[in-house]
C-alpha cells in the first residue's frame, strides 16, 4: 500500500476544483482592491468559526445566523475590507443582508447561499452603494485566477496577501485545500481568528467540516498573537465542494484533517509574520508542561509579551522576560527546573542564566524567524504559538489608522 | 463634633513620624543613585503583598518568609534598582539574606526584621560587593531628608520619582501615611503590583494592616497596566511605627483605610502617568457593569489594548476599538446598549457612532490625562483603571534594556 503524501501545493482557495473568485476596487477604501467574491460551482458543505468577542460585526452575526452551530450550506462569500462594519446598530445588520442578496441575484444563488465578511475600521456605515455596484463587477470577472486578485482585496494594513494550498490522493483523486487570510492587526489567541477562508474540493459532511474546522485552528489561528486585541470581525469559513461519497471518517477524513491543518498553520504563521511593523517571526514552543492547557497558555504569553516582543526588536538576549511571561501564564511548574533556549542554543538552565555566547545569541535573534523554547520541567506537554516583534512601525500604523 | 479631613500632604515614606531614609549610588547601575534603606526608630507593624507571577525574585521570596500570610513585624528595607535578582537560583537567595543580614547589623536590627526589594534586569547575579559596601553609607546618611533620595534610588525607567503623603487627626494627634512607589514598566493589573513602599505614624495592628493594604491595592496598584507584563519583582510592603494603643475597628481606622487608599491611588496614577515612554495617563471608567469584577476587568482590558493606547498616542478617536476591547474583557453586556465617551463627549451611543465634533475630540486626546469612559448598560457596578499611551519610545526603551 503506497503512502498517502501530504504536499503545500500552489494557488489559495481556487486551488480546489469547483472554486472562482475576484477582487475589484469598489472605493471602500481610498485606494486599492477592497472586495472579493468567492464562489463555488454548486451548494458546498460550509462550516465556520467566530470571533469570541462579545462586541461581533453584522457579518460575523449573519454568518452566525446562516450556519447554526458553526455549519451548514454555503456557495458564495462576499468579503471587503476597509470597513469592518462593526458597531453599526441595526443599519449594519440590514447592509450585511442588502450585500448578500445582490450577490446573490448577480450569480443566482438563494441569499441563504451567501455568506459574508467585513475587516477594517470599526462604527462606520458601509459605503453601499459602492459596494454594490462593485459586487456587479467583482461577480462578472469570477475566475479561476482571480483566487489571487481576492486575497489582494481582503488585505487592510497586511504587506503581503497570504495564500496557501496543500494536497493529497485519496482513492486514486487528487484532495486539494486551499486558503486565504488576512491578518496584520487585532489579532490574539482567545478568539477564532482574523479572516480567513478555506475551500476544498472533498466531499465531507457539513458538520465533520465543523470539527475538523475547530480543531485546526485551535491549533494554529487561535496560537497566534500581534497586539493581544481579539477583534470583532474575526472568522474563518470553510467551503467543500466534492460530490459523491463523503470521505470516510477512519481513512480519508484523516488526511483531509492534516491538509487542512498545514494550510492552517501556514496561513497563521503568515499572518503572524506579516503583523502590523513586524520585522520577525517569534516561534515560541512551550515544551515540558503538566498539561496541553498550560503548554498553549506558556506559549502564548511569551509570544504576546511586549517586553519580549521588544527584545527581539532589539537583538537583545533577554531571556528573564521569556521566564516572566511563563510565569505570568498560569501554567503550573517550579522556576527552578525551567530551561530557556534562543534558537538551539540553551541560555538559561535550571531557572539561572548560563555563560552564552552573547555575539552567537543577537545572530539568532536578527534572523527573520526566532524560535524562543522554555522547557518548564514540568511533564510531557508541549504547545507551539507564533507572534511578532514590536517596533515603531507598530505604534506609527496604529496612531493613524483612520486617517 | 468636627469632621475628618484626610488630605494629600508633602513628602513621602519620611512625612510619618519615626522614618528615616538614605539612597546612595552603589555601583549597581551604571550611574546614579541605585540603593535605598528606609529604618523606623522602633519595630513596626509590617503587611506586604507580592507579585502573584509564578516566577518570583529572591527578595519577594525572602519578604514572603519575613512576613507569613502578609503580615508580621519589621523595621528595617533595603532596596535597590539595576538588577532584579530574580532567576539567580540559590545564590539569588543567599545574596538577598547577606544584605538583609549586613543592614541589620549596621543599624543594630535583627536580620528578620530587614525586608528587601530589588528592581531591574532579570537573571544577573547581585554585585554584592558593591551593594554590601553601599550600605555602609547609605545606613551611615539615615535622616528624615533622605526621604526624597530613597524614592530617586528605587528609579529604574522611571522619569520622575513618585512620592505621595496624606495625613488626618485622629483623637486629636496627626496621623500621615507616606509612600514611594517605582513604575513604569513590566506593569499589568493581574499582580501584587510594581515596588511601593508604604508607612504610616499609626499604631495598627499587622493583621488589620494586611486587610487594608490588600484593599487597597485591589483599587489601585491593581488596576494599572503599562505593557500586559507582570513582573517577577513586584511588591508593596507597608510600615506602622505607631506606639500605643491601635487604631479602633470602627472609627479611626476607617480614616487610615481612606488615607492608605488615597496615596496608594495617586501613586498607581503617577506610576500608570510615567510609564515607558508615556505621553498621557490613560484613565479608564467602566460603568454601567452587571458585576464588580466585570467592571474591574473591562476597566482593565481596554486600558491595556494596544489598540486604544496607539488611538491616544495619534490623537485618533477611533472609539470603535474601545467597545472592541470591552468585548473581549469578558465582561458581559449586550453591545447595542453600550455608550462610550472620551473625557466628556459622547462618541457612541447604543453601540453605534454618533456624529460627534472630531476636532474636539482630538483635542480631548491631547490633554496629558485623557479620561475614557465606557456604560456597558448592565448593571450599577463601575470600576477605574490607569494606564498610558503606547509610543515608539516605549519600543525604543525595550528594544536595548540591558545595553
Amino acid at each position: 500500500m503506497e503512502e498517502t503524501v501530504i504536499s503545500l501545493v500552489g494557488g489559495g482557495v481556487t486551488a480546489p476544483a469547483g472554486f472562482a473568485a475576484g477582487g475589484v476596487a469598489a472605493g471602500i477604501k481610498r485606494t486599492g482592491l477592497d472586495l472579493a467574491v468567492l464562489h463555488a460551482d454548486r451548494p458546498c458543505a460550509a462550516a465556520g468559526v467566530f470571533t469570541r468577542n462579545r462586541v461581533k460585526a453584522a457579518p460575523v452575526l449573519l454568518d452566525m445566523e446562516r450556519l447554526p452551530g458553526g455549519s451548514g450550506t454555503a456557495r458564495t462569500v462576499v468579503m471587503n475590507s476597509g470597513n469592518a462594519n462593526a458597531c453599526n446598530g441595526p443599519r449594519g445588520m440590514a447592509d450585511a443582508r442588502s450585500c448578500a442578496r445582490e450577490a446573490g441575484r448577480l450569480l443566482g444563488v438563494p441569499e441563504e447561499q451567501v455568506l459574508v465578511a467585513s475587516t477594517g475600521v470599526i462604527g462606520m456605515p458601509l459605503p453601499l452603494d459602492n459596494l454594490l455596484r462593485g459586487l456587479g463587477g467583482a461577480c462578472a470577472q469570477l475566475s479561476r485566477e482571480g483566487g489571487a486578485l481576492a486575497a489582494r482585496a481582503i488585505m487592510t494594513t497586511d504587506t503581503r496577501p497570504k495564500e496557501r494550498a496543500a494536497a493529497f490522493s485519496a482513492g486514486g483523486r487528487l484532495v486539494t485545500v486551499g486558503g486565504m487570510a488576512k491578518g496584520s492587526g487585532m489579532i490574539h489567541p482567545d478568539m477564532a481568528t482574523m479572516l480567513c477562508f478555506l475551500t476544498t474540493d472533498a466531499r465531507v459532511e457539513a458538520g465533520d467540516l465543523r470539527l475538523l474546522l475547530s480543531a485546526a485552528v485551535e491549533d494554529t489561528f487561535n496560537m497566534i498573537t500581534v497586539d493581544g486585541d481579539t477583534s470583532t470581525n474575526d472568522l474563518v469559513l470553510c467551503l467543500a465542494a466534492g460530490e459523491g461519497p463523503p470521505l470516510s471518517k477512519s481513512g480519508d477524513l484523516d488526511f483531509l484533517d492534516v491538509a487542512l491543518r498545514l494550510v492552517c498553520r501556514e496561513l497563521a504563521r503568515d499572518c503572524a509574520a506579516d503583523g502590523e511593523g513586524a520585522g520577525h517571526l517569534i516561534t515560541v514552543e512551550a515544551a515540558g508542561a503538566a498539561s496541553l492547557g498550560d503548554a498553549r497558555s506558556c506559549a502564548r504569553r511569551v509570544a504576546a509579551s511586549s517586553l519580549v516582543k521588544t527584545a527581539v526588536t532589539g537583538a537583545d538576549a533577554n531571556w528573564g522576560r521569556v521566564l516572566c511571561a511563563a510565569g505570568y501564564s498560569g501554567a503550573v511548574f517550579d522556576p527552578d527546573k525551567a530551561h530557556v533556549w534562543l534558537g538551539d542554543l540553551l541560555v538559561a538552565a535550571g531557572g539561572a542564566a548560563l555563560a552564552f555566547d552573547e555575539d552567537l545569541a543577537r545572530r539568532i535573534l536578527r534572523r527573520p524567524e526566532v524560535t524562543i523554547r522554555v522547557d518548564l520541567g514540568a511533564g510531557p506537554y508541549s504547545a507551539t504559538a507564533w507572534g511578532c516583534d514590536l517596533t515603531e512601525e507598530y505604534v506609527r500604523i496604529n496612531a493613524s489608522y483612520r486617517s
